[in-house]
């Protein structure tokens, strides 16, 4: 019998995180009665009704009254489609009357999920074994994993409550540039973090792009959870305030409509150096679209329509598409924290302390021990109540004295009777 | 404004291919009544009716039947998923009834199309600079994209009517060796190869896999158009042949249900070296499933369910769902060769012959002359008809003086006219 030795991804860096994932799993799956902070999906009651035939119905009629006739619509929806997509028009037209994005449709790629486009975009912009990427700390495993795919370095730049610590930015340049490397571009995700809870506010925006044009840094800029700020209150995108094109901007559709699609996509205006006028490709979203040629085809022409017909059925706005889920999460967040304060805010143990974003899916919990599978263990075990472990959104180990709650799956009365649990196991188990 | 300098790869290998697809496209664009044998994609009289609602029903009812609530199935459909998929015991069975594939459910991923299946099979498999891949040649582009989006090495082998030359499979082999390197994998597709339109012989397969045995070489099997085979026609895959877990089996629904689903699959079950039981991974369809995670995180539950509706629509046969679509496609490999003896077989010009497969979408032409991007361009706007040049499926630059033509998307009456216009266009312009 054959045996394969894989690449050493696997064996080292790549193994705690599949581990973290697949033990969560397992506990759930052992304590079917526990009460579950650990997933960040979105809540049941925003998924759609089991209506795809209306989303493609409206995607199909869009695409008609455009001049196709119901024979060729009807085709686009089954055969291959173009690597760069077939909503882009919508999706361009939907950030820039609702987001301030004034891109092209030719510069969108429609992508299978952020993940996707996140792959896509470090393969077209790291060069070399030089290049460093550097993402805001603690960080989305998604970004750090296709770093890894690809054998990128990656290095951490601390979030703030203010949103990320621009000085150490500044040396993260100057340490790889004395290392005769370059840090290429920066992750961030300034709207409520995955897992951090941050919101950058609307200066460290401006000071952000200041200082990414002094260093000559790319901005990756993750908004997948913009749409959960307070009515009224949401700030411009980082893509939103850029006069240079020096972001490549990653959102998805998985918070706003729902993750089954498996629609995402990346805003990509950058002028590609080094192809004379009419030869290779112009715009940084032409290389993506043929890198993605090479990873997935096409994204679903299916999955697109389905999401284009929800975008349409609310007159083309992110905004009203969202609007409901936005309302709920911010319930949910509130009445996490409320609990929170509520059953820890005075009898809780010494070291144990929280954030409060106003946005997201978030809130971490700081601990005196480590929080870590044996403690998970514990709390599910005997306070039927789960969480997720921080360790694994570090890169340097450190965060093992963070547990992460997720508001986004839960009703009310789950987060409160939730809540009440963990102030039990936390009194009882961290007091020591 | 910002200047993106991008990796070499899309300066110079990645350049010709996109310019040709994109030559393709636009030169389809400018002559609108040319009849094109360039798209391999599937005929649209196969395509499914516009019933996406009856195939979810259809699978939600058989999640249902194996013990979920209604409300349960119906959230499959729009949750984020298992990375390894939601039908992998849908299209176990059936490849285990239809193909003699006797491989648990456990040991397939499902992947968004083909493609990202090639894409993380090498990621997993290539471990280092010195592993090198063999590909058949020529060769699909899809797995020569992947590789190189990944930098791995390729070298080809040439096909051969019998299947591969196994003698040439052999020096390459033993060459690595000498160079200090690993030929780590081999890339074939037995069954009717894209372009080469080879089927290889069953005592070539039985002799491949014993010298991947004495090699230590692990085999991609590739079988995309195993299902055009006459009916009674078929031979054994490579992997149902493979008693030592050689064997990576690639598949896709794109030509047996419709490429719109971006559905593929992979069956991987090789042991793992290096793991100790319970820790880490076991199969390599486990490395597969977390390396997905970092790609496209799981293929969209929608298309999945879809397409594993339309499989037990078809009582779960694999064969049923693709016995009228196989007809149609042998019908037109037919009426193209007979065309091409009628109208080419004794007026032909000296240097042209053609390639006389028994399944698959396509047919090759040798010309006397360089069928590059000039010739094509005449063979458009003065004869209306268009094909695709194989260079691009050469990994040296040979193939210049072959076409490719491809039956699947045609009507019989296009294949007929089509046919009579690249007589005369081969006739008058070839001929000098």
């Amino acid at each position: 019998m054959v045996t394969v030795h894989i690449d050493r991804l696997h064996g080292s860096v790549q193994a705690p995180v599949l581990g973290s994932i697949s033990f969560l799993n397992e506990v759930m799956g052992r304590h079917p009665g526990a009460i579950s902070f650990a997933p960040g999906a979105p809540h049941p009651d925003t998924l759609p009704e089991a209506d795809i035939q209306r989303h493609t119905d409206r995607f199909l009629d869009h695409v008609v009254a455009r001049g196709s006739s119901p024979e060729q619509a009807r085709r686009l929806l089954f055969e291959y489609g173009p690597s760069r997509g077939l909503i882009n028009d919508i999706v361009a037209e939907a950030l820039r009357r609702d987001h301030g994005v004034d891109v092209p449709p030719e510069s969108y790629v429609i992508t299978v999920g952020a993940q996707e486009a996140m792959l896509l975009v470090l393969r077209a912009l790291f060069r070399s074994s030089e290049d460093v990427l550097a993402v805001a700390h603690p960080c989305f495993v998604g970004i750090t994993g296709a770093a890894r795919l690809l054998d990128i370095d990656v290095v951490g730049v601390a979030e703030t409550a203010d949103g990320l610590d621009l000085d150490a930015l500044e040396r993260a340049c100057g340490q790889a540039r004395a290392a005769g490397r370059t840090l290429r571009a920066l992750y961030v995700a300034p709207d409520y973090s995955n897992p951090g809870g941050s919101r950058m506010s609307l200066d460290c925006r401006r000071r952000l792009l200041a200082l990414a044009a002094r260093e000559d840094l790319l901005i990756l800029e993750d908004n997948a959870y913009g749409f959960t700020a307070a009515a009224g209150a949401a700030l411009p995108s980082l893509k939103a305030l850029d006069t240079e094109r020096r972001v490549i901007h990653i959102g998805t559709f998985a918070k706003t409509a729902f993750p089954g699609a498996r629609v995402g996509f990346v805003v990509a205006d950058q002028r590609v150096g080094g192809s004379a006028p009419g030869e290779g490709p112009e715009r940084l979203a032409d290389v993506l679209a043929t890198l993605k040629s090479m990873v997935t085809v096409n994204t679903s022409p299916l999955s697109q329509a389905v999401i284009g017909g929800m975008l349409l059925e609310h007159g083309g706005s992110l905004d009203a598409l969202s609007r409901a889920k936005s309302a709920l999460y911010q319930r949910n967040l509130r009445l996490l924290l409320a609990a929170l304060d509520r059953h820890l805010g005075e009898a809780a143990p010494a070291g144990i302390r929280w954030n409060r974003p106003d946005g997201g899916f978030f809130v971490r919990v700081r601990l005196p021990v480590p929080a870590d599978t044996a403690l998970l263990e514990v709390s599910a075990a005997d306070y039927g109540v789960l969480w997720t472990p921080m360790r694994q959104f570090y890169l340097d180990g450190t965060g093992d004295h963070q547990l992460r709650l997720s508001c986004s799956y839960l009703d009310p009365d789950e987060i409160e009777e939730g809540v009440r649990r963990l102030a039990l196991f936390l009194t009882k188990e961290t007091g020591r």
